[in-house]
């Protein structure tokens, strides 16, 4: 049997094989993973390759024909005239007779890469657990008398390898219909290589999906093309959940209290997400019902409001959530307005207050896959740590209290317009330059929107901006020896820093730091600390290589202003990242490829969670870390920025 | 290690066993099925045994606590004083420290066996799909955070030996206050040792199921207690899809016609259902949430329109279904007002025209278990004929037209009440004695209730009886030198005998049997004859050894006449079986052992169906038997009936 040479590019790996095989079965047996939706029969067209006989020198080539077999009129079907002159073929009709060399472009990969549109760029390979294929069956004679679905299962089983297929029952009603509908032409959406959950009549390869990041505050909603990864819009809108509470505390609560309350809780979210799916498709174009698959990443309480169970265990200790394992809920179940036959994935929950939000931020961030060692802060009402590497993953919860969700701040509010998302006190004259959520420019240059607020990074900036301009000690207290008119004891002789006058703001009344807001924000900041030392100390790690930090509350979190504010150990800035909504990321991670759900369960498996310990040595912990930024441990990295060390300020 | 004998009764059954260990733990070393649901902790009391010491002599028996460890005051819970005073004990509980002899009651044993409450007495093992397990749960701790979930999982894990164990998303709203309403126990219903489909909590153990017979004419339903497989209630009603046609093919051009027809007929069979479960639920006191399964069978028509699929395709050659597997498909996806989490389980069909009634009549009829040869014969408005034994099963479906419902018969009509069920005509006075529907005499004596027309059973008995009293010959032709009243030729010249005269009947008009009627039932009979030689030439065979008439069209079809017809080959009449409505039978078996439901589909994947030949041999065959019984085969069984051989008649 006469064998050839053939050379696949960018990949550069080299197999020969038998005369008359196509380059489809070459690049196969190599493991280069070429998109072949037809199953090799010419049909979709996407395993488009260039071939490119000179270019490897070695090679003796001579004109084209001669080494591959004559290009098909059905393969032209799927090219433009361009890419028919540059010598582009499908893979799966080019028969090979001779050495050849082929470039494959990265559009007929079968795993794409593309790069998530977030504050922090990821790298995502493309592998939906929902794929659509399209088979081309043999109508019934009395010869054949199959069913319609073992007639498709069968096809499917033949050309994709896909064995032992389900269908939703959903499906029954519309197949001998649809597969009549373009002469015995269909497209199976199938979910996981396991179930048939949608079949179209003729070739309909488009599927779509969305994640959605629930969170207590807002509501994130991302359509993405699943073939392609592509986010095609996103949109966000606000908890309607804030009308029964502005945190899971008072939801919790207000369920515990009102019989029906889990239940309006649960609708209110579903009918947020509608909303959101509304507006997506609207946007886009794109019909609902083509949306094959959602993903739903939310803490362990907004995860049990939205499948409606009760969250009211969780109010109490020892906290136990109903359930951790991941789910797949039928869309119809759960009245959300995509496909009725689409699968909503929840991924696990760790415990009552680690919820499927921090394992999306781990599958986003992904410690289990390298050498250095990272600790994780997710700031929201609790403070979610997680410190390890590849070796181990450990986590726990820091009850941070709602402080740096704005709540029990004098002038705290969430993330909206109006609110003040970033601080700069100016060291010498003492005076806040203010960035406010709506606005371009800073306060009081631009006076264009009037500010409301603190959003929550805001409170941090503010706390770290007044203890780096020398306006309050490492204690926490005000310093009056600093002379500013804005550092005043009010009429009930409580001490304060005025951000914004009265007549500056749209409230009509001062917006000031207390000593009171500070007091909370060194109680919700020690928390976080001993949180991951605590878990250093269990590891027996003295640093960390990376740290990462997380959240959703107004801007990104500023790292030196949390470094100074002494919210975790010293790390060099070039080794802190500031990654905003890392949650959302991985909620959108989870939707485009299976495999990162794998990972999502093998960490909500391994991860070991630490609680909190009772032990004097950690009570001792907590007291110094309340220092800004320690009583004892060093900070070498923003030592210069302290006005002790440096008393001209920066 | 000190060992003692243990004896099994009825069993017979010995082992030696070491000290100290269960006699539950003895009897499952000896492969005994015991009932166990609490898994052998004490707390069901299922596992009831009697200890009886000296009934075999060759032990050396002394005083029970010797032998046993001593009864505790929960086993006594469980027990009847009288049960205590008679040395029973929970056999979980009962350690063996000596030989002992214990006896085993029936309702102790895990597979218990019922008789089939039926025409024809039937063995079932109980062995449902349905489970109900009772846990005792251990409460979250601060040590033992897992979610309610997996705490129940892990327990009938550790007990029941239930893995990885799926649940129905309905169970999880209600899951946290299901576990902690009764202290942590619970009652967990699971489905094929595979999903939780609902909880209570506490213990409840009872679960029940319905077994529906869904007939074109009539729906049966059948309330079952699945522990014990006792039907507690049967009710029955039209099949409302009448209003759309009497017959399936008129039913399917009723959809084929009207754009929304398959949802009208889904709807009709599915209302009609709910209406018959309400009545089982009033009649028995028992919850409609409580009924965890149900089986549905129905010819090919019945089974799509059920399930709101279009049989438009079933009407055209090649007459594929849509599909033929087995299917288990959720009670709400049904509108089906039983418990929402409990499945519907739809046997697998064989062809357009060969349904899951016919395979519920091979599964209650089990020919595919045994030696002899049979031949089953299911009449409707096809017939289904099946072949065969446990080597080999063949069918076919022979189109017989609707003369065995009553259609294209003159006076034919449903088994209602005014159907003439049975008919005997006196040879010598040639006068007609009938049986109808509602009454419990013969008529004309009794004239209680006034004839409207002929049921099945009746059309069968009186071509077969005209033949008998030598009213018509051999090729069906009225006999006019047989001199009766009855017989005579209408104004228009149509030769008929009348059975019923106009004064007496409800129609007030004269009911007859046509000699266009006699034509009809011949096409019909040779039809299902033929079908019946063809299989058994197929396999090279003779001979039957049993034949079973089925279907449900009044009463039992008469086996003599049925044999005087010559609807199937001669046979000893001892060697055929009138059961009446096997699939009902079927159904119920299914529903109470699933080994059934593999029974069937092994039966569906494994039996040929051959399809009407068109070979010239067959269309002879088919002339030939249009005769009655038959123009060439012998009938020794019932040629004495003839009049050609026996002129004086019976």
């Amino acid at each position: 049997m006469k064998k050839h040479r053939v050379l696949f590019l960018p990949d550069n790996k080299e197999i020969k094989i038998a005369e008359g095989k196509t380059l489809l079965e070459a690049a196969r047996k190599l493991g280069i993973e070429i998109q072949s939706i037809c199953g090799g029969i010419g049909a979709c067209g996407k395993c488009l390759i260039q071939v490119r006989e000179g270019e490897y020198s070695s090679y003796d080539l001579n004109s084209r024909p001669e080494h591959l077999s004559t290009i098909q009129s059905m393969e032209e079907e799927h090219m433009s005239p361009k890419e028919i002159k540059t010598n582009y073929r499908l893979a799966c009709m080019a028969g090979v007779y001779g050495d050849v060399v082929v470039h494959i472009p990265e559009s007929s990969r079968l795993y794409k890469h593309v790069i998530l549109e977030s504050g922090r760029e990821r790298d995502i390979i493309v592998n939906p657990s929902i794929q659509s294929f399209y088979v081309e069956l043999s109508p019934p004679s009395l010869q054949d008398q199959r069913g319609d679905l073992e007639r498709l299962a069968q096809k499917l089983q033949d050309i994709h390898k896909l064995n032992d297929l389900e269908e939703d029952y959903q499906v029954l009603p519309k197949l001998p219909c649809r597969v009549r509908k373009d002469g015995w032409k269909v497209s199976a959406v199938i979910w996981d290589d396991k179930e048939i959950c949608e079949l179209y009549g003729g070739k309909n390869l488009d599927t779509y999906g969305i994640a959605v990041d629930l969170g207590t505050t807002t509501i994130a909603a991302y359509l993405c093309e699943l073939n392609t990864g592509n986010c095609l819009s996103v949109k966000s809108t606000l908890n309607p959940q804030i009308d029964y509470g502005e945190d899971v505390i008072t939801r919790i609560n207000y369920c515990i209290k009102n019989r029906k309350g889990t239940k309006q809780l649960h609708k209110a979210a579903i009918n947020a997400i509608n909303q959101l799916i509304e507006e997506l498709c609207a946007e886009t174009n794109i019909n609902n019902n083509n949306i094959h698959e959602m993903v739903v990443a939310g803490n362990t309480i907004m995860h049990h409001l939205f499948l409606n169970i009760s969250p009211d265990p969780i109010g109490h200790s020892p906290f136990p959530p109903a359930l951790k394992k991941p789910l797949n809920i039928k869309a119809r179940e759960l009245e959300l307005k995509i496909n009725p036959g689409a699968y909503v994935y929840l991924p696990p929950l760790l415990s009552g207050y680690i919820g499927a939000d921090n394992i999306a931020v781990i599958i986003a961030e992904e410690p289990y896959l390298k050498e250095e060692m990272h600790l994780i802060i997710d700031l929201g009402t609790n403070a979610e740590v997680v410190v390890g590497n590849k070796e181990k993953l450990l986590c726990t919860s820091s009850p941070t209290g709602p402080a740096f969700e704005g709540a029990n701040i004098s002038f705290g509010m969430r993330a909206a317009e109006g609110a003040i998302e970033k601080i700069i006190i100016d060291p010498e004259t003492l005076e806040p330059s203010l960035r406010i959520i709506g606005s371009e420019k800073w306060f009081p240059e631009s006076k264009k929107i009037r500010p409301r607020g603190l959003a929550g990074s805001g409170i941090i900036d503010g706390v770290a901006e007044l203890r780096k301009a020398g306006l309050i000690d490492s204690s926490g207290r005000f310093n009056f020896s600093r002379e500013s008119k804005r550092l005043f004891k009010d009429e009930k002789g409580h001490s304060q820093y005025v951000l914004a006058w009265a007549k500056d703001t749209s409230i009509k009344r001062d917006i000031v730091i207390s000593q009171q807001d500070i007091r909370s924000v060194q109680l919700a900041k020690a928390a976080v600390y001993v949180g991951g030392r605590m878990l250093m100390e269990q590891l027996g790690i003295k640093e960390i290589d990376r740290i990462i930090l997380a959240g959703a509350f107004g801007n990104y979190i500023d790292k030196e202003n949390a470094l100074v504010l002494g919210l975790f150990p010293d790390c060099p800035l070039n080794r802190i990242d500031s990654v905003g909504n890392a949650s959302g990321d991985g909620a959108r991670l989870a939707l485009l490829n299976k495999d990162k759900r794998k990972e999502a369960e093998e960490i909500a498996r391994d991860i070991q969670h630490i609680e909190k310990s009772s032990d004097p040595y950690f009570q001792e912990e907590f007291f110094q870390a309340l220092a800004i930024p320690h009583a004892e441990d060093p900070f070498p990295t923003v030592e210069k920025l302290l006005p002790e060390n440096n008393r001209k300020g920066k």
